[in-house]
């Protein structure tokens, strides 16, 4: 149920970058290159195969969009990890999500403080403007590479002492919600676009300013659909793709 | 339900910087500034306000985490459009989520051919490897703005002149579902992810090459989950959302 995405040139003129794609996309899948390496130059793979460099850059095209390498301005064509799922369902943690496909997933806090609450985000939790919350930030990994960060915001009256609890719970809002008593929760509504990263996130996920990120705006709930927890996760694009099954639940 | 994103900064070093970046944020909210347009440089900002370029820089970032600006090397940093939101449910049809939020969305089709279906596309489709596919071509906008471009896969066994009446259905896949007595569909499942765009897809998007893409895989399916469609989009991610609501169908 996950064709990756072939042939996005057809045609008579197909036949040369389709083979040097083929044959660096097998070269890809048998491990001679590695996530993170960088494909020799256009021009050398030219040389090598006997054809245009323009070519062997619509051979990479190809393979960057079927997200087996990618390309960026100044840095070459590098071989792209493979993107870790994450399922979008009605109930979405990180750690679960990744040891599902045997992936061990941690976390660790960055900051946590008190703010008073920005209205919009007061309005999607149920509450008065400037309600106090907590405004805490956190780093998530797989295997140890970094995926996304996120802040959070939750009701400080809700939520007392959550920055030692969020700490103490490494970092996972499943394991602190335990503490408070709330053995299950919900995904309410999830907004996902994309952009460039900022320096930071750029640092924090190590990847390079400017990589594409995916930015998820989410809401989590009681079970009654009552709204707890917002979240604003950036994710490397490069390492995560997001996987919604309306029927799968 | 829809916060936008406050607050990236907090401490006593936020006064000036928070106070430029609400001020540029008003400007863009009342229209001085519009979408598109360039913010002016940081160096200039800084005299104008009286304060270092770095702080004008973290009021940029923290209208970039909003989403109010694009902040790209060597561009500076421009007034985002506001996104439009696309919900993804169990049903989903461009024209009507556009409509629904009083937008005019119109495609075309870039082109259509027959293509032996790739091993993965076909084993998506619950076809044998090889299987006659269409291989289609669109290019979707909201009141003219191209929004994403999408390559389709369908049986031509299924869809005989799929071709033709994919383009006198102005390239709309639920109107030319119709054409074949298939008055409803599902979507079965969407994959997103996020990567710098290619030149080709720049153009047709008309963004920068390298700008972030928003890039969906779906699965479209007859109500009884068979699968008939598959279309690999890939949307501007400066212009639009993908929105997840697994309570809301």
């Amino acid at each position: 149920m996950t064709p990756s995405l072939p042939d996005n040139q057809g045609g008579d003129g197909g036949t040369a970058w389709r083979r040097i794609a083929d044959a660096l996309a097998a070269s890809i899948e048998q491990g001679e290159y590695e996530p993170g390496d960088t494909l020799p130059a256009a021009i050398v793979l030219a040389e090598q195969y006997g054809v245009h460099r323009h070519t062997v850059r619509q051979a990479f095209r190809h393979l960057a969009e079927q997200g087996l390498v990618t390309v960026a301005r100044g840095r070459g064509t590098q071989v792209s990890s493979r993107r870790v799922p994450y399922p979008l369902g009605r109930r979405v943690s990180m750690r679960a999500n990744l040891g599902r496909i045997g992936m061990i997933g941690s976390s660790r806090m960055l900051s946590a403080e008190v703010v008073a609450g920005d209205p919009e985000i007061c309005e999607a939790l149920a509450l008065e403007p400037g309600t106090p919350l907590w405004r805490c930030e956190g780093l998530s990994l797989a295997d140890g590479t970094p995926m996304g960060t996120g802040t959070h915001w939750l009701a400080v009256a809700r939520f007392p002492g959550f920055d030692k609890v969020y700490r103490d719970a490494e970092a996972s809002i499943t394991a602190a919600f335990k503490a408070y008593g709330i053995l299950d929760y919900v995904r309410r509504s999830t907004r996902l676009t994309a952009r460039p990263a900022t320096e930071r996130e750029a640092a924090l996920l190590r990847i390079e300013p400017g990589a594409a990120v995916l930015v998820s705006l989410a809401v989590d709930a009681l079970p009654d659909l009552t709204p707890i927890h917002i979240v604003n996760s950036v994710f490397a694009g490069e390492r995560m793709e997001m996987v919604v099954e309306p029927f799968g639940d």
